[in-house]
């Protein structure tokens, strides 16, 4: 039994004990019953998480992950292939949304190369887990083997296993890859069935004629390959990307060991989508930070069984949703333990006229 | 000239040079452009207000003020009128929503009396500005003077310039008042037009039986003051309360000194409505935290042309969806300052292939 399964084993259901007593304890505080809406629906379902009746959030993470794309051969995306290794260097120099918003609430940044086409320099603060040099072109051929597409989604258990070593509350998945909007569609398609053109998106900016190519390019990578839709590492391999499978690996990792995972936009999305397909029972450990841009993420926020907090117009990536996501938990969480109760606070309840 | 007559003289347009500048930034940063959507907008409405190109956001504070509703004798809350003072001793316990995530954000509650029905003990951390005892039942006539309306307005002005000596870069609206989506509604339907019906909710919790006998009320107290949707201090007089009044002084006097209002929920949203009667300019000066579960609270942003940052089915009110706005243009105007330029980090622009 290799690591994945080891893993997908280990994740089981919420903690209902747990559950039951924040919801308890949200009724006792200091507030009309359900007035903090989805902020409490949060607390309850961060304490089934993580087993606590009243969870803390301390340490953060949003773990970056890289990787290129063979199919931008096929000219599905406006940014040259270098933006990925040059925006990687960005992130490492504090630069980037991701960056700056992380800062803001206090989480760590965890770049990932996992399938960079150039090589990096070495640097402490990049971990290299290069599963190729880019993934072939998918229009063209399945874009990984399916060991690839296994060590991808190891890769990334072992680096969310790696973070819990240093300290982990909760995590924030993140991506950087020119042409990965092409693959999340492409899995996206293949996992709902919905024909490709009603889950392609413009992605960083394509124009009309450009996004009915990047449709059809999609659709001829669904066409070529056939991913079978009950095997998760199939669609991986057929028509994903390195980067996908090791954000995959990461939710998995995270809901076997308890750890709430908030999935930022919508290459996020295809990780958890194959992270689902994997272990259905890792949708409850999963937050939706946002709604994206992209026309797909809504078909795939469905397959997820799960709603978007917010919805900014937001389409960058590198899990800058995830932190506005992860801010959201934290004052949902904080509300829970630090907010006074009726008896605490000697305030009068419902009736009591 | 009164304070309130020089305060709205203050009120001019957005600074369009300075919303230019940071607008021709954004697209300079290391990201597609656009793509960090209603945060970008958001970081170019705050240039405008402040007038700075980086705008930078260190000081803030959450004005949360309190009053007493005659009204309540009427039966239109499920709570009893003492929970007001009581809340209040809450708030400077710290114990209270507000508390709990304006510390998350790093801002300071500023609590007002603006006219709890009962004496609150002399305490260091609580400004009085007491206008009255709890307003009058607005069912059985005006709600207040028309002078203590002025005299509302002008304190919530003084509160925002004493807070501007103590250093504020922004500044969210909180409210506490038993009964007070009662008056909110009736602002509501005065100022909009719309039957009491369309812009009554359940407040705290209220049945469907006990929803109808409120919205009677408010229907009763229209009736009866005939408030001149023209004339906002005659709203605020027959149909609003203390608080109300001091919120809109609050927005009135930020708007006039530059300085961001974040609006929270359905309360704050009746003191913005009167602060816009007031100075229809006030409106560029707000920014919508979220859309409160109160049905008339669309209403209100419709007639602030305004669309809410987050929909998370929030009514508590205190000004603690306040606070998430307040983080989100936090986000923002770092994401103006803070990030890279691609010619700052050496990343390839689109098109260039």
């Amino acid at each position: 039994m290799g690591v994945l399964e080891e893993t997908v084993g280990k994740i089981g259901d919420l903690d209902q004990r747990a559950m039951q007593a924040a919801r308890s304890r949200q009724d006792t505080l200091t507030k009309p019953q359900g007035s903090l809406g989805r902020l409490e629906e949060l607390s309850i379902q961060i304490a089934g998480i993580t087993g606590k009746n009243q969870p803390r959030i301390a340490n953060k993470a949003i773990i970056t992950m890289a990787g290129d794309h063979g199919v931008v051969a096929s000219g599905v995306s406006l940014y040259p292939q270098e933006v990925t290794v040059q925006m990687v260097l960005n992130f490492l120099a504090g630069g980037a949304g991701i960056n700056v918003l992380s800062k803001l609430i206090g989480a760590r940044v965890v770049v990932v190369d996992m399938g960079v086409k150039s090589d990096l320099a070495s640097d402490a603060r990049l971990i290299s887990r290069k599963i190729g040099h880019s993934t072939a072109d998918m229009s063209k051929g399945p874009a990984m083997t399916r060991s690839q597409a296994r060590e991808a989604v190891e890769a990334g258990i072992g680096i969310l296993e790696a973070e819990l070593a240093r300290g982990l509350d909760i995590v924030g998945t993140g991506d950087m890859g020119i042409g990965n909007t092409t693959p999340s569609s492409a899995i996206c398609a293949a996992m709902t069935g919905k024909p490709a053109s009603a889950v392609t998106g413009r992605g960083t900016g394509l124009g009309d004629g450009q996004l009915e190519k990047k449709a059809r390019v999609v659709q001829q990578a669904l066409d070529l390959n056939r991913p079978n839709a009950k095997d998760a590492l199939d669609v991986l391999s057929k028509v994903g990307g390195f980067e996908i499978g090791g954000i995959a690996g990461v939710i998995l990792g995270a809901a076997a060991n308890r750890i709430p995972v908030v999935i930022d936009g919508f290459i996020s999305g295809a990780g958890a989508m194959i992270a689902a397909g994997l272990a259905p029972k890792t949708r409850g450990y999963m937050v939706a930070a946002h709604l994206s841009v992209e026309p797909g993420h809504k078909a795939m926020l469905e397959y997820l069984h799960l709603s978007p907090l917010v919805d900014l117009d937001l389409r960058l990536g590198e899990g800058t949703g995830g932190c506005i996501g992860m801010f959201l938990c934290e004052s949902a969480t904080r509300v829970l333990s630090e907010m006074a109760t009726f008896e605490q606070a000697g305030v009068s309840t419902a009736g009591e006229k």
